[in-house]
């Protein structure tokens, strides 16, 4: 079972913090890899690479030049999350049978077509939040949880929680 | 019982996008309110506060001069997010009984003293990811999926969930 996040109309400078934090979130709580549409943004890819390099893996990100094409050729089920679409939260329990899963995030403007594409279209909350936030919360209640469990492969930095303070392991952790 | 949100040190230009987002996660997940650190920045408030008067509240957003009188004088439990401090939802539970609860999260630096005056120091995972999320999370912990429910007063705006498409209804909805 894999899920994949497609980030849809990346911008380089106006969407690169945004688009980072989604793929770091994409990262965090279990999915394998992110892909992107829009402009090509090395910079970007670099920022997620070099936290897989320290904190752990395996997580992919790549650019795509056409979200249609991708959309079309993946094998197994997409959801786009949109707040126009039905409640997320109802619809969970049968999108957590399935193999494949891409869950698909807007930038600016999603095109209508995206929406006749996508399997489902979920709304986690009808009201105007954030890409961000969306994509952690389903990909949260699509692992129910365990996510948060998750021990990443081959890192080179890892924290040892504390009740106070920072305390951060270096190297050779694996 | 009621739950806000301090975000700390603001930087005009380059946080407008994230802060807002803070912001909207906050009023979308169940916080009554934001407050901010850092510069004061009044293009943020605004972009708030239409929401709110589109989407419906209450909520509110301020800027708070010093953080540290802020936090020095809230009553309740003040709760750091931050990815040193422990498992969140181990700790959650006991949490959930406070009466009013300041969820602070952090800017790009967080002073040490930060996590002296916290209640709690809490990390939503132990890896890099975003403050957006981490504070989507919290909130959806803390409220047990109830905030999925919460309905807005006096919205001017509302959608009807679509399994495709958009579905908008405008004004007079209280």
């Amino acid at each position: 079972m894999a899920v994949f996040v497609l980030r849809l109309g990346h911008r380089i400078g106006r969407d690169k913090r945004i688009s980072t934090h989604c793929g770091l979130v994409s990262r965090t709580f279990g999915a394998s890899g992110i892909f992107y549409s829009g402009e090509n943004d090395e910079a970007l890819e670099n920022s997620i690479r070099s936290v897989v390099k320290s904190w752990g893996g395996p997580f992919e990100i790549k650019h795509v030049k056409s979200w249609r094409k991708f959309i079309e050729d993946f094998r197994g089920t997409k959801v786009h999350l949109t707040m126009y679409g039905l409640p997320f939260h109802k619809n969970i329990r049968q999108i957590r049978k399935m193999k494949n899963v891409l869950v698909i995030v807007g930038g600016e403007k999603v095109p209508g077509h995206v929406y006749q594409m996508a399997d489902f279209n979920l709304a986690v909350t009808s009201q105007p939040h954030s890409e961000i936030a969306a994509l952690a919360l389903f990909l949260h209640e699509f692992f129910q949880g365990k996510e948060l469990e998750k021990k990443f492969q081959k890192a080179n930095r890892k924290i040892i929680p504390q009740e106070r303070g920072k305390k951060v392991v270096e190297k050779h952790l694996d």
